[in-house]
């Protein structure tokens, strides 16, 4: 868990990366960026994360990526990757430990297949019970514990940081009516990365309040 | 080149995919289906082609796939694979002859990087100059012939069907401010599985009147 204050506009970049180790541009509340968190820590690859203020980017982080999106991969020989599920793919190609992704092409393809249809769903997701009701649907019918069987995968850390978000949105009732899927969730909560990478709801109320006021806290807890 | 005619809704199902081949279900006209028609074609992989009316789908289609989306991919064993990237890499990991995508995880990202920016711009494409002013600063920058170096990569095949349909939609003056990409696509007119993909300026602009009539002609020529 990264416990480093945002760099914002004006700031002295940081330092180059070490070798041996990769970077994370990212954002503490950002669940894009944690998906690359939770691939970082269940693989357990050597990274430091230098956290970026989103409403006012430094100079140096729109250089190395003039998207100035998060979370964006840095390695020691100055390769920059971003867009979060390229950079959890890339992740899992470079470090051939702990693989998330399967080696089949069809299992692999089939994983593709439902994160994009999860993607299009995504910016509405807390609006409509669709994206929620579509993964009941989908645990329920592959009668396993996780998304693509009986153990965390890919799919399962790309999809999660909206769910661990439910309950700070008041939003948690909904699952009630999702039984496969609340039960997912708890089975995520025991998992080390998940663990790892997430917030209190408390944290996340008093983040999305700041938010919501137009004066995002990317510190808020340090 | 398929030259099969569409099957509709009523139509009677095709027979099984034939052992050693793959089954794409396609549109002629469509951009997306053309993207794994290329990549079928520029590695040499033995499939068949199911053309199907955008407009009125069969329903034996629907229950293949739900999104009842083209393109679609279908093996012997009934496996099926859509989305037009997906079924891209899924056919470039099948088939390991001719390989389309680089083996290293960053040059492999950095073309799905290329192809995610070109995806947001897709939509707009032929309505603002944007994706076409992108596209020669990088092959300007890049200093190569085609987008990933001197040779045709997935890259290529992934943005060329829109620029097939240039003429067609009275768009190729725009080109000429375009030096680079004006040389890609004469390049790009030379590849045996796009001349081998492509349609004619007469007769796209046959479907596109028909199209835009509401009555899109799916087998006009054949």
């Amino acid at each position: 868990m990264s416990t480093q204050k945002t760099f914002a506009r004006g700031s002295t970049a940081p330092g180059p990366v070490t070798h041996g180790t990769i970077r994370l541009y990212s954002m503490r509340f950002c669940p894009f960026a944690q998906r690359a968190r939770l691939v970082l820590r269940a693989k357990g690859i050597k990274h430091d994360i230098v956290n970026i203020s989103l409403n006012d980017k430094p100079d140096w982080f729109i250089e190395k990526n003039p998207l100035g999106l998060v979370p964006t991969l840095e390695s020691p020989s100055g390769q920059v990757i971003y867009d979060s599920p390229i950079t959890c793919e890339y992740l899992d190609e470079v470090y051939t430990d702990n693989k998330l992704l399967p080696s089949d092409p069809f299992e692999k393809a089939q994983q593709k297949m439902l994160m994009e249809q999860y993607s299009k769903v995504i910016p509405y997701f807390y609006k409509i019970p669709l994206g929620r009701r579509n993964g009941d649907d989908h645990l329920e019918k592959l009668k396993s514990n996780f998304f693509a069987g009986d153990s965390i995968t890919m799919i399962d850390y790309m999809m999660w940081p909206w769910f661990e978000r439910l309950e700070a949105l008041e939003l948690k009732p909904c699952m009630d009516e999702m039984p496969e899927l609340k039960k997912w969730t708890e089975r995520m909560f025991e998992d080390p990365a998940v663990k790892d990478t997430m917030h209190s709801v408390d944290t996340y109320k008093a983040f999305y309040k700041s938010y919501n006021a137009g004066t995002p806290d990317y510190d808020y807890g340090l």
